[in-house]
């Protein structure tokens, strides 16, 4: 027993050994101030000295679309919510009544998105609600790997940004313990974020439905009823945080306005602290948006960073790799 | 490095090793059907064969008042809650004009209770809201230290059980993540739930007050709203289950019908599951109390335990020690 572990423990040692040794764990970025930052607070907060801080207390954060995987031309949850809508058309002959949803039909983004929060609201519950969170997990598994985005004609999945899986297994390594904070539905996000980014359920934190307690068949059954319970986006990003992780992030990763009371939140505790913003500057290997995308939007958080010490990625000079 | 970590990886698999040579990893369990079957539950599922549980799906929930700290004669939380109410009582003088608060002032538990859940929710928002959750974790951490329960004269952290602690350790040391389910506030029990059963703040569910993001001094602030956000007790258990760790858990621990529906939740799963109630009935040892008590009511979950193949364990029966 004791050796089969160690074996195992070896392995798991590896990549820290690797380290020590000189190799980078992070290739897929350029050198350069970034880079370095990252570096830099890893060392100082591992390393024993005034900055050491117990592995317990390690915690980051990060958002997930757009800083984690690609978000444009369109949120891949938005996406999977209008294919949704038109595999459940056929038994909802009502829905032809009603603009959002003929919209939706029609795979027409635009119009779909013209009923503004109250339009997307019904068609969010009425294409993800009314099952249980092991059904819909399953039915945005299935989707994930079906999928395709438009650009590359990859799952999304597929395109989750290499130099942020390298940061996730940096920090790991080193002791973190890394949580999603995602804008998204938690239980979507849930559906892929243990095998893509080796974070299990428990530290994805999410926006949500209210659950109910029924029973089906003589089982305690809980169902997803189309009324969201907590968004968790901006302002409701550290209320998640505080509400699920119950401890303030250390560092926090972000890409745009929403992210924006997440980085305060981790910026403004006492002691060594990191704040990242990814800029999507790179219209060639991926999109190039900011202040005025419907999308991500980066303004608000982009002015801000300077002054507030918050280091601002541009995808195209920082990261000499973008996809896996 | 690698020498390093290596004997830091000897040193955690020493536990394990040690079972494997024969030593019990529960010495405060009297030998018997109760003892057999946890160790038959977890030979089972970490063991290579049609029971295996890969480790990510080893998720293990516990109650916390009464399963794994005392909670007679009155739940630990809201006897700090009457003692916090008498601390803030001379800065509210209104207070005096209402029955529910002048019997809390005056320790009076039973005159304290005679409002109801409407009165109680008014006591706990006076108690514990208007206060940041950090400023509020240390309010409880050092009441916590200070005081003392009325039989034993120890603190509450120090009437933790012994099988129990035994019981998180051995899980932990098999792989498993335990969580905390508990109806008391969760910033109450991440109080001590690190430094007394070493659970981390993450793995605890609770119920909660509303959380509002305002500025303070230029500075991100959450603020305790003295408004209920979520219960986390009898059917809301499965509710802050499947918000918070989004698993259905394979072992579920508790003591009354409050956790009736955390049991029926995780007992209902497929593949190899485990449940157990802890049955108070040690008047010398600790306190004999279920069906008729008003704290830790104890009688659905009793009756339905042994066909739902439920562990009842007796606390005089079971347990050759109580307290740490």
């Amino acid at each position: 027993m004791i050796e089969r572990r160690s074996l195992a423990a070896l392995f798991l040692a590896l990549p820290v050994a690797a380290q020590a040794q000189g190799a980078d764990p992070l290739p897929s970025w350029r050198e350069g101030p970034r880079k370095r930052a990252l570096l830099d607070f890893v060392a100082a907060v591992t390393r024993e000295g005034s900055g050491f801080v117990p592995p317990a207390e390690r915690i980051a954060v990060f958002d997930n679309d757009g800083t984690l995987w690609v978000e444009q031309p369109a949120y891949p949850q938005l996406v999977f919510i209008l294919d949704r809508i038109r595999t459940l058309a056929p038994q909802n002959p009502a829905w032809q009544q009603d603009a959002v949803f003929r919209a939706a039909m029609a795979g027409d983004l635009r119009g779909a998105m013209a009923g503004g929060h109250e339009g997307l609201m019904r068609l969010a519950g009425a294409a993800m609600a009314g099952n249980t969170p092991e059904a819909f997990q399953q039915i945005a598994a299935d989707w994930l790997r079906m999928a395709r985005h438009p650009k590359w004609n990859r799952t999304y999945p597929a395109l989750v940004y290499q130099p942020m899986l390298e940061v996730l297994r940096f920090l790991r390594a080193s002791g973190f313990t890394n949580f999603i904070v995602s804008g998204g539905g938690v239980e979507f996000v849930r559906a892929f974020a243990e095998e893509t980014y080796g974070i299990p359920p428990q530290h994805v934190v999410g926006s949500s439905f209210a659950l109910k307690v029924t029973e089906d068949a003589g089982r305690l059954t809980l169902l997803r009823e189309p009324r969201v319970d907590f968004i968790d986006d901006g302002p409701g990003k550290p209320i998640g945080i505080a509400r699920h992780i119950g401890r303030r992030p250390i560092a926090a990763f972000g890409n745009s306005d929403s992210d924006f009371e997440m980085l305060r939140y981790t910026m403004e505790g006492s002691g060594q602290r990191f704040g990242m913003i990814i800029r999507h500057d790179d219209a060639e290997r991926e999109f190039a948006y900011d202040r005025e995308s419907h999308v991500g939007r980066l303004a608000r958080a982009l002015d801000a960073a300077p002054a507030l010490g918050w280091q601002v990625v541009s995808m195209r000079e920082d990261w000499a790799r973008v996809f896996v």
